[in-house]
């Protein structure tokens, strides 16, 4: 019986982990769950779960205390999501969390040895180096739950890096792909929410229609499968049904390909070595035509300025990241229109040094910064209006 | 360095297999090769490597002698290849024959303890239980050189043939897939021998337009991997890019891809466990699109037909394959039209009854008796014109 911890239980990859738990209620066990504010559904998982801890805001305290009382609760403010991260050497903590709030409870997870199921991408994004350092400490491992990752790490499973000669990740292209780049200016949020492919979270979704999200998952493989940039590439694939591909020096191509169903990376992560029996409707025959083409650098300009940060590394990073955040928070909130991401993101690297020497303090503190920056840039430009 | 003995050395898989060899001179070496008349070829080959034994037919002895004194000149006649196949067990056997003729030099290197790299599909499809059976005595390996089961066992390594769902494997359709049913009575061998993808021998590339390919790579997944019939598919893939797919239990899809090129099935064999760098010009993003289809069991009717035997197994199968390659034969010959090696095949199926205790001697006598079966019908039909 694995006891699992699931942080960010409440959102898409969260509800969906809880899903392939109760799928195989004898193989894992859900010991901890953390969501910020949806109170109902989290009853509801605590009634189902024989649950140690919930991590919630501190103003939902009372209400489920009151209707769970057998189970510990811990705020986000007193640093609940670090306890759980740091309890339970048992078990496995699958961070669903968005955004860079993840590092903190992957790093005191992997500095306490234990294997982390890793959703959120952001973590190894502004902390990969230290997490990596972490992970050289104590040997716990990142299990990755990103559906190009999972199946890149399928696809090596009992291959040596040295014999690969590249890693493809595939881009659907994102909700607004059919559109020309002089025509991004006036999507609206509910445009960019309409994922092609793929039922995400908001952020995720908008990060895919400007291509960041390919640029985190790039500095996502870099940093799991201790691979340099220059061996890891983008291509444009709008059915998403080749996840991934590794090219081995030999001649040798090993794609991996599946329905868009999240559930499938959440239980191979789970699971571990032992493949458990799960639906699989994957016909390829029946899907007819699949097309693949070279990302267009001109239409996703924030993927290539993405990867030169990346390939610079540093506290440069952590700016793109968080302006990004920001950035999407406030197109999502309909402050900003979708042409401002990009410009405000280029505004804050501008704006902001690069600094190899990164602590995990300097980062978060470097990452709320970046974000007032952002914010004050758009208060500031509404004034003026 | 491994020895390599090659037998079919002038055929295109053996003309292939020289060239990795030549392309790794400290890895391989050759030191024995066989044809049956291709002298002059065998004479050039004979003087870039320093070869133990020629099998040639026997009136080539005198030419092959004076130009190769160094080397053993042994005769198909005296059993030149079963002699091959049971010598030097330090080396492995490339058995790239065509046909049914490759099955007694398959046994007789299995039999003796030493690995078959098996181009020659027909050895497992007319003896595939008697070679099993060797295999378990010896623990001889059979390695497919075939390009959609070297894509096969390329992606099971390191998996467990129980936690696959089904095999699938592609085929192109050939080179009439552009034809109607109706349309094939015409067609000539020399539009027969224009396969779209694949540079191959005529036999197999008349077997690719019936889709008797496909039934025969089939049956040899079924022996290869120990896999029942009813978990191999095939579908069509008209690029032959995606070579084969494996679906396992947990819902994760592994494919293989890369460019039509039968020098990375060949060298994935002969390199073993350790991968050599090779040339590597496969670009999905370059390939635009990619179609995949059922299989139009109207349009090929061989391939359910070839399947059901194959199923039943025993005797069955070799009169389908005996019946199919005198037919293919006699199209290529051009003394029956392209839609006669259908009916042809159907004839020998009514004439023969089935058995199911095989011995070698059992089968290679009813292979000789098919093919009498089906040309003597031939001769008939000729004569009374």
């Amino acid at each position: 019986m694995k006891e699992v911890q699931l942080l960010g239980a409440t959102g898409s990859i969260g509800t969906q982990t809880v899903d392939i738990i109760e799928e195989f209620p004898h193989d894992f066990r859900l010991t901890a769950v953390s969501a910020r504010d949806s109170v109902s559904k989290i009853v509801e998982i605590g009634k189902r779960h024989d649950l140690d801890t919930i991590v919630m805001a501190a103003k939902h305290r009372s209400t489920i205390e009151k209707a769970l009382p057998e189970t510990t609760f811990i705020s986000l403010e007193e640093g609940g999501l670090e306890t759980v991260a740091r309890d339970g050497r048992d078990a496995v903590l699958v961070n669903a969390l968005v955004g860079s709030a993840g590092l903190t409870p992957t790093l005191a997870a992997v500095e306490s040895g234990k294997d982390v199921l890793l959703a959120n991408k952001e973590s190894l994004v502004v902390g990969g180096e230290l997490i990596k350092k972490a992970m050289k400490k104590t040997e716990a491992r990142i299990i990755p739950i990103d559906s190009e990752h999972s199946a890149l790490a399928e696809i090596l499973a009992g291959n040596r890096i040295e014999d690969v000669e590249k890693l493809v990740i595939t881009a659907s292209g994102g909700s607004l792909r059919h559109l020309g780049k002089d025509e991004l200016a006036a999507v609206t949020p509910k445009d960019a929410l309409k994922h092609p492919n793929w039922q995400m979270g908001a952020k995720i979704t908008i990060d895919s229609a400007t291509m960041m999200n390919k640029v985190f998952e790039v500095i996502e493989a870099h940093h799991l499968f201790d691979i340099p940039y220059e061996r890891i590439e983008a291509i444009l694939h709008k059915e998403s049904v080749v996840h991934a591909l590794v090219h081995f020096k030999d001649g040798n191509v090993h794609a991996h390909m599946g329905a868009a169903d999240m559930h499938i990376p959440i239980l191979t992560a789970l699971q571990g070595e032992e493949r458990k029996p799960y639906r699989s409707l994957f016909d390829l025959a029946r899907m007819g035509t699949l097309h693949f083409d070279p990302i267009d650098h001109e239409r996703y300009p924030l993927f290539d300025l993405g990867l030169a940060v990346a390939k610079r590394g540093g506290l440069h990073t952590v700016t793109l990241n968080a302006a990004n955040e920001a950035a999407v928070g406030l197109f999502l909130a309909e402050k900003i229109s979708f042409n401002e991401i990009e410009t405000l993101i280029k505004k804050a690297l501008d704006h902001f040094q690069n600094d190899n020497h990164l602590t995990l303090k300097k980062i978060l503190a470097h990452d709320q910064k970046v974000r007032k920056f952002i914010e004050d840039i758009v208060k500031q430009k509404v004034k003026t209006k």
